[in-house]
């Protein structure tokens, strides 16, 4: 590894490492020193963060999702569990080489490809219940901001205009005292990957150095009917290059906040180099500093079976056909179940224990639910003896160890671990005391809801904003109207049967009820005990599993029902066999025999051959009567 | 005023001021200061926590809501806002005097009354989005600690026993170097405080100093029907006293946290003398420390219509009765435009401010509502210029003020101003600008909601736990939860009848499941039709006009009722009467008359003056006598 440019601690308040120590106890993985370090805000609590966007020519990926939701997760936790003043502006890279590529291909304009795009991409941000960004900075929005940012880079002598394009002067860059590749040392040189960052539209001959990159392209035309859409500028008509966009976005949109500076710059790990090395580049030589973002977060890769995923290897999954697959909760599942950097596998392994460990808590909110209506709500013992004792002091150490895992660099495996540990604890204390109290189990259980809403697993109310309705109103209607239905059926049907008389088709109505009626609107109703002793409780369930459920037990029954007609049927075939006299068993069988004894019927000559039967083939026969004599005598006993 | 006794700095990690300004920032007002000083936990994040909770006699009033909706506010800032790892316990006082005197008022077992209020507490607590506490202490379930805890007092010798009541020895506590009196000492020897804190039930001579106070009450017989619930104790059989109770019960409940200390105790200004300052002097006492709770917070007083809320004045007013005119939410932000430590008026100004208030918000989220659905979401400009960087740093000013109020003692009144302030400020950038970046008004709409939400405000998932299904989630089973419960519980009943075989019970089932159980829901359901061929609906309707229906049905019934026994009891009086000969009809009348016609019965001479009677008289009992030969004589007919 090359040598890392050295990072600098922002200035705190007070510089003693013990006070600091307590103060700013969040670490973080800084991507500029490829250590953990502390986490110090420039200006107090307010975190200036910006993050690189999709570009939008396609349907979004599960790379997006692995990014999106792990950098959503790392910002709720900043600003609702540690209280930090975030201000986040996400990009959209709405003009791109790619974008015009595809737009050309299905002759679609330019911006409604990127809108229709932008819409599909924000839709399933919501669905997996990523945030908005507070701040949306779209390219095709800040052309005249991007066209200022690069001449100023022009006027401070680390860029030039060749040839209608513009380039940033990485050797005149050095040269003023900066450094290029402050994250990736290592890479410098890549013309493969510096190509890819350039854009497939791209090929430039009027670089001054290889290590160059274009701020401003130049329109060409294309003979292949590509159209380049373009903006006037003072090099001619032209577009942004891609690293650019960010630099000048963030710089404009956030100026007023950071004055220029970041706290965070996050992105997927792939933008390592070139796009962020640039970026770097830009907005330091812009600023005329040389710490332009103090912490460089960036997410893992994304595998899929674990090969990273490509169109090529054929096992690029957009977001939407993995939501055809699995639940956005189950997928958030999967993101908080890897650290936000480490690499991450979407497989069947992987979705698994995802569903495994979802299911871990599914059962746990089931069960104290359960529990709750069962000792009727908290009207029950409430005395806090040991067992009680010892979940509230799990439950304090779960929140300690869950809090030191999050300031441990965002280690959300870690915390989803102990919230689980917690979970089984719950579930043995109830398990073994059915005195145990609910308000102590509603603590608990309300802890976990509090982080599972902080970590965006319960979804409910991301971006809803406002008052819910008082009264419930239409909502509260819509909501009641298929359960009010199938009472209302259910009790007309149980009448009718009691007007019968008929107290046996009441019971079916109500089995009727429990396992076909409800279940379709994913209510899990069971009956425990038997008899007049029978006490009913009911759970809500995915409707789903509930049809699973009754389909495997159909299924049970119906093999069940088969393996019954068989043996009924061989039972028969027995009987029937049984009401044959020895002496007529043979009777049919003159295809096969010519002559039969005429005392027992037995056959004596085969058919065929018109000889006797041989003496092995008689010996059976023989024995054959015997047996049937001995069903038939029996038979004919039974009879009488 | 008289001097208080020296408060100690809880030791910090560290004691330079100026890191103790940015560790622990929040800064409350200590009612053993009364002054403002830097709150400061004994265990790095944990708040251990107690709080008076209700004496179950009757029926919650506003004085409750005022002090427990404060105190929720002040937890919820501490917990979710602020951080902290709170652990609160609040009591339910269910063995009183005054729960003694009501329940033999009204003849219903001592334990019976307490439930009822208790549960009615809860439900006026919930209906307010006050939050449970994480353990709940009913006074009935910790006897035998309390015992203990006496007999501890005892042991130590700041106790005596006298005539099978146990006092606290406030001489023998003295001379033991404890302060007495670090509260209100100005209040020391306030003997009608002192007596009304005894209990009513409680007429003791047996004190050795008039400042005692009882710790364990001796049963007494009463003469005039009140029975006094008691338990075994060393001393005899007896019930608790009211102070000791909170210092036993947080002792029991809360020792394996704060080891036996408190950091924060909370309650209403009224219960400072004798309640607080008494607890103050067990807990020391049995702890044998000086500064059992280090933060002691108390709520202001409630006045109705400028007056203290009192039954004599005719101003007392339960929850449910404010219920009736205001929204819970409506009541809420009176509490949060009040400090929790202020006095509170309820009166038609305060409400009307709250309301005004609450208008103001409803009517931007409305606004901001309307401006994101014209936009077609955040599909519009989302460039930041100007107004956008305006309303930003508006919102970064608020944020930082907003803390900066809630850490001065947890200023909601001022909270709320700066949100206000916040929300016109939107309001203005929508007016000036139908362009204005929606992404900008969200990331402004969500703080103001999620501050709502930490302030209970929001309150439609107060104490709900689990996930949200994707459908509509917790909301939906809190909607789903009473029908279901009432559903399963009728299923069970008509099951129940079929399995013994009785249809009757069955249609009785399904009568009462319609006209008293789906009514307290508010759904209306109708039987068209008879018989078999009865076809249901259901409506919706308010549960008051259903109930109104049902007594309005009852009452008509209940009057053909009585009409009907009228009537019933006329024709047997007539049919009685008819059984009478005529000439038997005047035979017992000798009390106004002398002599009697031999053969026909008829009165002939006057009693009192021994004359004939006069002939008018004559001529009606004359007329009487025939009619009530007709009627014999029909009688007689009837009979043969």
């Amino acid at each position: 590894m090359s040598s890392l440019y050295p990072w600098r601690l922002p200035s705190p308040f007070c510089s003693t490492l013990d006070v600091l120590e307590k103060t700013h106890p969040l670490m973080v993985m800084n991507s500029l020193t490829r250590k953990k370090v502390r986490f110090i805000p420039s200006n107090s609590e307010r975190v200036v963060w910006y993050q690189c966007g999709p570009t939008v020519y396609a349907e979004s990926h599960l790379g997006h999702a692995r990014t999106y939701v792990s950098l959503d997760s790392l910002r709720r936790i900043m600003k609702d569990y540690l209280g930090y003043n975030v201000i986040l502006c996400q990009n959209i890279t709405d003009i791109d080489d790619k974008i015009i590529i595809r737009s050309s291909e299905r002759n679609i304009p330019f911006r409604d490809l990127a809108a229709m795009y932008e819409k599909e991409f924000l839709e399933d941000m919501a669905t997996l219940g990523v945030q908005l960004p507070d701040i949306m900075t779209r390219v095709s929005e800040y052309v005249p901001e991007i066209i200022a940012y690069v001449q100023k880079l022009i006027d401070r002598g680390i860029a030039y205009e060749s040839n209608g394009s513009v380039y940033f002067n990485t050797d005149a860059y050095s040269k003023c005292g900066h450094t290029y590749g402050k994250l990736m040392p290592e890479q410098i040189g890549n013309s493969a990957l510096l190509a890819e960052g350039e854009g497939s539209l791209t090929v430039n001959d009027d670089k001054k150095n290889a290590g160059d990159f274009v701020l401003w392209k130049k329109t060409k035309v294309h003979t292949d009917g590509v159209v380049e859409p373009h903006w006037e500028s003072p090099w001619g008509n032209g577009r942004p290059g891609w690293h650019i966009e960010c630099s000048a976005m963030s710089g404009s949109a956030l100026r007023k906040f950071g004055d220029g500076l970041l706290d965070i710059h996050a992105g997927g790990v792939d933008l390592k180099f070139p796009h962020h090395e640039n970026e770097i580049a830009q907005s330091e030589g812009h600023e005329n500093c040389n710490q332009w973002t103090n912490y460089w977060l960036h997410t893992g890769h994304l595998n899929i079976q674990g090969s990273k995923m490509s169109k090529s290897l054929k096992n690029f999954k957009t977001i939407r056909a993995a939501l055809e697959v699995y639940t956005a909760r189950q997928i958030r599942f999967l993101c908080l179940l890897h650290k936000y950097n480490d690499p991450m596998d979407y497989d069947d392994d992987t979705m698994t224990q995802a569903c495994n460990i979802e299911k871990i808590f599914i059962e746990y909110f089931h069960n104290i639910k359960a529990y709750i209506r069962r000792s009727e709500g908290v009207s029950g013992n409430q005395h806090v003896g040991s067992g009680e004792e010892t979940l509230l002091l799990a439950l304090e150490r779960v929140k300690k160890a869950v809090h030191e895992a999050i300031l441990d660099d965002f280690d959300t495996p870690k915390a989803i671990g102990y919230l689980s540990e917690l979970v089984r604890e719950c579930n043995r204390s109830i398990e073994s005391n059915n005195n145990f109290s609910s308000v102590v189990l509603l603590s608990v259980a309300k802890y976990v809801t509090y982080m599972f809403r902080m970590f965006g697993i319960i979804t409910s109310n991301t971006d809803s904003i406002g008052f819910t309705n008082d009264s419930g109103g239409a909502d509260k209607e819509q909501l009641l109207t298929p359960v009010l239905n199938v009472i209302t059926k259910f009790r007309e049907l149980v009448r009718i049967a009691a007007i019968n008389g008929d107290c046996k088709q009441v019971l079916q109505c109500a089995d009727d009820f429990r396992d076909l009626v409800l279940p379709e609107l994913g209510i899990r109703m069971e009956d425990k005990g038997s008899g007049v002793d029978v006490v009913t409780v009911w759970k809500m369930e995915d409707p789903e599993v509930l049809r699973k459920e009754r389909a495997l037990k159909e299924e049970a029954k119906q093999a069940k029902e088969r393996q019954r007609e068989e043996a009924l049927k061989k039972q028969k075939e027995r009987e029937e066999k049984a009401k044959i006299a020895p002496e007529d068993m043979f009777k049919g069988m003159t295809d096969l025999y010519s002559q039969f004894d005429p005392v027992t019927g037995i056959p004596t000559h085969d058919k065929a051959t018109g000889e006797p039967v041989s003496k092995s083939v008689s010996k059976k026969l023989q024995k054959e009567w015997e047996k049937q004599k001995e069903i038939y005598t029996k038979y004919q006993e039974k009879s009488l």
